[in-house]
């Protein structure tokens, strides 16, 4: 698999690079950010992956989400991928709303048209992308840790309960826990996994840990002046799925935080600090 | 002076804000951004200028420029002003170029028309802005610090070198330090100043030195990879002058680092640090 690279600038000792390739899981051109830390020659770094919020493309966090100097300092790859399959063809919401289709992909493979051909986010970020990185780049896919924020919150999550052995650390800012009982989400499951909603457990963390998968420790931030807190992330959900389950989560309410990434940035260096000692233990 | 609060945003234990208000020195609407953090009721806090650089408003630094967990951590309050007057009836550059006029006031006060009426950025930030902040927010004017990027390099220096009781330290990233000698200068200030090149020499630091402003030191960043190191920036006209004048300057060319704030962030916090020093001493 071959990639382009669109851009490779120094930062904080490292490179920080975006990268394209031509996707086999959605059909069209993916770009992606990734930042590698000054390292020995020959050495494989471990990796955090970082899932984006609805609306969101790999900038967003490049350039606002102050993750280098923690992950220069921690000698951690971080890798930024777009939310959605984009360009000519690519169907997109009816109305062009902005929390599905285009920018929205949720992390999932569609099973329904017109979406099937190319939403296969769940593919692209779980099997495609983590090859090629992993033959372009000196990543070490043995220490791998995942966050990400609101949708990418779920995404993470949900990669994570279903893969328990792949990751040594997870967490989440603002995390969407239970997209089958939230607006944005019973739209954006709705449409790309069909009316019936036993599929979408499958999509969901709070009913992936009612349906018993399980994590050592979940992390989540969640600012307490978050726009979305009551109707779309409710984060007691996942409390009390966790609780129910016996399974350890530090949920912290941040006061007077919302949504943005003036608050991701506020907690970023504390997640990556707290990733970092799981990834170099 | 009234200012109407555009947005007010927790970060890094602090409230990040943006403010317009209508500016007396350009004839228009001015908007800035200034982050607070965290601090004792009633205490008054030492701040940072940071004057931008061509194309820029206030929003790329503050987006971008990562300075939130240092100024936090020292507690210093961070400004950045616009670059330019802006607004229906504010003459542009003829042929829409982004090195003059719109987002590239040079920290002038114009005295060509047509752009004498609203060019004046020099007035806006050595006197409005200051009078304005230190009315609504607790800053401590008696503990001032400096710096910029590029053409706010350039500003940085000149507003200092002409008023050297007012900084405590001042720095700078990638500076324009002799615009009478450089393309983008001498476009600038031919238009803004007119053809006559001795009034140039008050807004150009090399010049500044060469005719006897002194400062106590000076920390200037730039990377070796910059596009712009050799045509605009010349920072060995700088060396030069300050070596001939007996001017302590720190010049640090920056291995394989561009112009962007790639670059800008990732020497942000040392530059940050620095200022602590001479702010909190």
């Amino acid at each position: 698999m071959t990639i382009e690279t669109v851009s490779e600038v120094n930062s904080h000792g490292g490179v920080q690079g975006v990268y394209r390739h031509a996707s086999s899981s959605t059909g069209t051109d993916m770009a992606f950010s990734l930042f590698v830390p000054e390292h020995e020659p020959g050495a494989r770094l471990p990796v955090l992956w970082y899932l984006s919020g609805l609306t969101c493309t790999h900038a967003n966090v490049t350039e606002k989400g102050e993750y280098r100097a923690a992950c220069a300092e921690h000698g951690i790859i971080f890798i930024a991928p777009d939310t959605s399959p984009r360009g000519e063809g690519v169907p997109d919401d009816a109305d062009g709303a902005w929390d599905f289709g285009l920018g929205a992909g949720f992390y999932v493979d569609a099973t329904e048209e017109p979406w099937a051909a190319n939403y296969r986010m769940w593919s692209y970020v779980t099997s495609e992308l983590p090859g090629l990185v992993a033959e372009h780049f000196p990543v070490d896919l043995e220490r791998q840790a995942i966050t990400g924020h609101s949708m990418g919150g779920h995404g993470a999550l949900t990669v994570a309960l279903r893969h328990p052995g792949w990751f040594r650390s997870v967490s989440a800012f603002a995390p969407i826990v239970a997209p089958g009982q939230v607006p944005w989400g019973e739209k954006a499951l709705g449409n790309y996994l069909g009316p019936d909603r036993l599929p979408w457990r499958a999509h969901d963390a709070v009913a992936l840990i009612e349906d018993g998968a399980r994590l050592d420790e979940l992390l989540v931030d969640v600012g307490d002046a978050d726009p979305f807190f009551e109707r779309e992330l409710k984060p007691e959900l996942l409390e009390r799925a966790c609780a129910g389950a016996g399974m350890a989560l530090t949920l912290r309410r941040q006061p007077g935080y919302d949504h943005s990434y003036y608050f991701i940035s506020t907690f970023m260096a504390d997640h990556i600090r707290w990733h970092a000692e799981h990834l170099n233990r």
